[in-house]
């Protein structure tokens, strides 16, 4: 009968999905080399088996690459955005001394037709970091949404589990008056503060040249190399600290209590950030950016020596003292 | 020094990210009375113990509500928008016969103060679904997003992660030739075929009045009374079936293999959807929406009985045959 319509005709297209599906699936296969999805056939989610656990503890967390990602699809770099979702939650996992297990993403698009080359090297870049890491592609979904996400974006959310002995799980109440910060560099700007790094660029424009903004652009460290060789030394941390948007002072104090620390952290060699920076508030600086610290290891004294050697770039920031809060400042 | 931004500047409101992580805190606790969150002091994510599971396997998925979103928005039904992302959610969780654990929701907005009382409205409603199913809401993200995300819009994602004993799970290979095909009513449209359906009420306007319109806009089903019904009765299915995206045909071929059925469907008694249907091709309606059935039990023939007194709203569909496909059709 004329007149009626298919749920084609209304912009949703099943089989273009069947087809998206089929693309990304060799990434997909590459993120289980390390660890495998059970046999779950037929079930509507994704099921990994953790009986091998003596007492698992499952630790999870979600995040986005909020507005550096219309940046980041302005210059093409879509692999990048991937790893930038990837890193921003896994990051968060390693916090707990726990194994990232399971990562999801939610893309919302407008058209999969037109984006399907452009999610799959989305999801290609998120392969590369999850592959690095152990951590399964588990699951997405891809939401075509024609009128409701602007065209040439994509709205991107990603959410990680991982896995933690409860005995081994990392525990910040634990962190004490001489306990040492050691800082681990950033790779740029990571995917905290670009609201006003936009700002910035429009109200200056020729700032940056275009190889410089692709700099800053650098997807977010991922650290699991720290936390890897933090674990083979038989190192336990006091706390980690994944510093992203509130930077060192927020994502430290939120479980320092009384105590606190003065921070003098090397100055952050990257002259696209720089040239950034100078046209931001000198303390609002420090509560927007990493300023070059992504991460953050809490240890004993005694194991300062070694913690430095868990991965590349660690630096002792600084030392734990009675009183509230944290102060930072850039050295001389 | 004039001329320096402050993060604040450029749209981003720290301060008022707290107060609205103040606001939903109440929603938050309720869905804590089941079950906890293992104190996870000063991590950067969310913990669940699961040392009480003797072979723990989790399960996860995500989804979102698609373009259901902007007509409840209209409409300012931000309280079923809430219940809609999580029921997407959980209902696949139960299809492995497992619990639905922990609950993450990704939002993307453009202005935390302008929207914050709004998206308090939308967790109110996450919370009714999920204290209701015991399922605990352990994080998420609120992404302020100016400029990206379209204002008095929000961009919504789930996530849900469950758990289940490896040998209670659900396993759909077991499903044979004779099993029958419980299905169990849904509340409307539910969260699919909403680009269809917009397109028809555009093309037809007046065709539904407000109050039918809010009607066909109902929240998904959440049917862990089905469930948990079955699991008390000691009966356990050969397979579940969240019918979603694709109608009954995909969400049940995608496990039968070489089997199939000939579904016979009570017929759809919900007026506004009536209407709307009018206007669907009479093959494409079976393969966009669920056609009055939300949830599909297979059991053996012997628990068909018991298996009917399963929540509210049961019925028998039809009986597993040989041979590929599910024919669908509306009884006379």
């Amino acid at each position: 009968m004329s007149g009626k319509l298919t749920y084609k005709q209304s912009g949703v297209d099943t089989i273009e999905a069947q087809s998206f599906v089929k693309n990304i699936s060799a990434h997909v296969k590459r993120t289980q080399k390390t660890r495998q999805l059970c046999n779950a056939f037929g079930l509507f989610a994704a099921a990994y088996d953790l009986s091998d656990y003596e007492e698992p503890v499952i630790v999870t967390g979600t995040d986005g690459v909020g507005t550096k990602t219309e940046l980041l699809f302005e210059q093409d770099m879509l692999e990048t955005a991937g790893k930038d979702l990837v890193a921003m939650n896994v990051n968060d996992i390693l916090t707990t001394g726990g194994d990232p297990l399971l990562f999801l993403d939610y893309l919302g698009i407008s058209n999969l037709k037109t984006e399907t080359p452009r999610i799959t090297r989305l999801v290609a870049g998120m392969a590369d970091y999850l592959e690095s890491c152990g951590c399964i592609l588990a699951g997405g979904e891809t939401a075509e949404m024609p009128g409701v996400v602007p065209e040439d974006l994509v709205e991107l959310a990603g959410f990680c589990i991982g896995c933690v002995e409860k005995k081994a799980m990392i525990d910040p109440s634990r962190v004490a008056v001489g306990d040492v910060l050691i800082g681990y560099g950033s790779d740029g700007f990571h995917a905290n503060g670009w609201s006003l790094v936009r700002r910035i660029l429009q109200q200056n424009p020729g700032l940056l040249s275009t190889e410089e903004l692709r700099s800053a652009l650098a997807p977010t460290r991922l650290y699991h190399d720290v936390v890897r060789d933090m674990r083979a030394m038989g190192l336990v941390p006091k706390a980690y600290a994944h510093i992203t948007g509130g930077g060192l002072p927020e994502n430290l104090e939120r479980f320092l209590g009384e105590r606190g620390a003065d921070l003098v952290l090397p100055h952050w060699d990257n002259e696209p950030v720089q040239k950034v920076l100078q046209y931001v508030d000198e303390e609002d600086r420090f509560h927007t950016f990493n300023m070059g610290i992504g991460w953050v290891s809490i240890v004993a004294p005694d194991q300062v020596e070694q913690a430095l050697t868990a991965g590349p770039g660690g630096n002792v920031l600084g030392t734990i003292r009675d009183g509230r809060g944290i102060r930072v400042k850039v050295s001389d």
